[in-house]
């Protein structure tokens, strides 16, 4: 085993318990108490929100900062900080999908992940309230359950006809063409399923659903899922196929033709 | 106590049970051997949903006959059977949210009913990979999750722009005119959940969200959501603010002032 691999394991063994601990941190808010800030004027609504989402981001920050102090670390929250001369960031989403979230939908996570060099290594998205939790390195995922830890792989899709495509609001894209071609990809597939956010990625990395199509996406939002789509066979890039370390638009595929099949149509 | 309540209370022990155990039935099959559906041709991508509905539906119907012998019984699969001229109805969809159960999406329930005479007397909802059953007699309504019970609530708001909306599906409607009310409702409210199937309604009894518009609806989908909407101190009707005891395009809203503004924009 190389160094880098030894390294990489660790991360994904602290990246785990991390991800673990911090998810009960946003869990304590979760339909509790939300109901009280529908009085408030509607600026102040999602403040709930924020107070969990500040709570766990520094919960995970210090543990990196403690763990990993040469590193550098960007949360959704807090920005960046660390040195600026480190080749690995630590990126952070504390409560990825809000929306689901002040809803009280089971549908939102926790995501870290650690990139070097414009490369996803190992990512984590802990949904506490399912008891779940998604990990990858890119080259193998696992979804935890309850503490039964099974393989995730994606399934065989060659074609838009067949696939099921899942998105986290139809209106997500703030162009117009942006829009027209989500929705033409949206049409030749099999059926479409909204509201899904992070959760859609780890549907996808099971090898029950075959493409996730999105745009407006932060480069927290998406790292720390890439190695666990890639980990479980699928791929994940922008809409040109680039690496989605800049966040943007973003197409994520069980099936590399499939994922071809919807850039063609994309560009 | 009236006889009434004394036979309602029986109602809804029978029910919470029969709930409970029969959300075991579609769990075998969730998130298990689905990929291997995607090897099909088109049309029988659901066989695997398909099987998982008729168990569950069987299971469900068995007991009711046993149980009531004079009681009608409906269900999605099975159709109709029992007496002909009897006042009491059970209403069953195995699996509500097919899409969300193929998707590998916890977002599906367990669905049964009781109604008399064009009321809704009890209504369940069960969903068993959240451990979660949903249960009203239309005077209260409670959450019972992991085996801990609370009581459900809805939350007060009175304006469409305050309103937290959710919607199994935007295209859920098959009229143009349809949908064009439902897209100018939406574009009043504070902000849109798609994807939400049976579990929308239980998040609005629970006050999390505001309000749920949709269309299309058999009365196996609503019915047994009534009596926990309404025993939450919620109101659902249709879109002409009749019982939904028929089915098709329904509202419900946590606050009576909220569903006569968006009835107001719907007709």
């Amino acid at each position: 085993m190389t160094d880098l691999m030894n390294d990489e394991l660790e991360y994904l063994t602290f990246l785990e318990h991390l991800v673990e601990q911090a998810g009960e941190i946003p869990l304590k808010y979760f339909r509790a108490g939300l109901a009280v800030s529908n009085k408030s004027p509607r600026n102040d609504l999602f403040d709930p929100v924020t107070e969990a989402d500040r709570e766990t981001e520094q919960f995970i920050r210090a543990r990196i900062m403690a763990q990993y102090p040469t590193h550098t670390v960007i949360g959704e929250e807090f920005g960046r900080s660390g040195p600026d001369d480190s080749a690995l960031t630590w990126l952070i989403d504390p409560i990825d999908g809000t929306r689901g979230f002040v809803s009280g939908s089971p549908v939102w996570g926790v995501l870290t992940g650690l990139q070097r060099a414009g490369q996803c290594l190992v990512g984590a998205m802990r949904q506490p309230y399912l008891r779940e939790t998604y990990i990858g390195d890119g080259r193998s995922a696992s979804l935890t359950h309850n503490g039964q830890r099974t393989r995730l792989g994606v399934r065989p899709c060659d074609a838009l006809e067949k696939a099921i495509v899942c998105c986290t609001h139809p209106d997500m894209y703030r162009e117009q063409a942006t829009q027209d071609k989500f929705r033409e990809v949206l049409a030749r597939c099999r059926f479409s399923r909204f509201g899904t956010e992070c959760l859609g990625y780890g549907m996808l990395a099971g090898g029950y659903v075959d493409l996730v199509v999105e745009g407006g996406l932060s480069a927290y939002d998406i790292v720390p899922l890439a190695p666990i789509i890639e980990g479980a066979g699928g791929v994940v890039t922008d809409w040109q196929g680039n690496a989605v370390t800049g966040g943007g638009e973003i197409i994520a595929a069980g099936d590399r033709k499939l994922h071809e099949a919807a850039l063609r149509l994309l560009n």
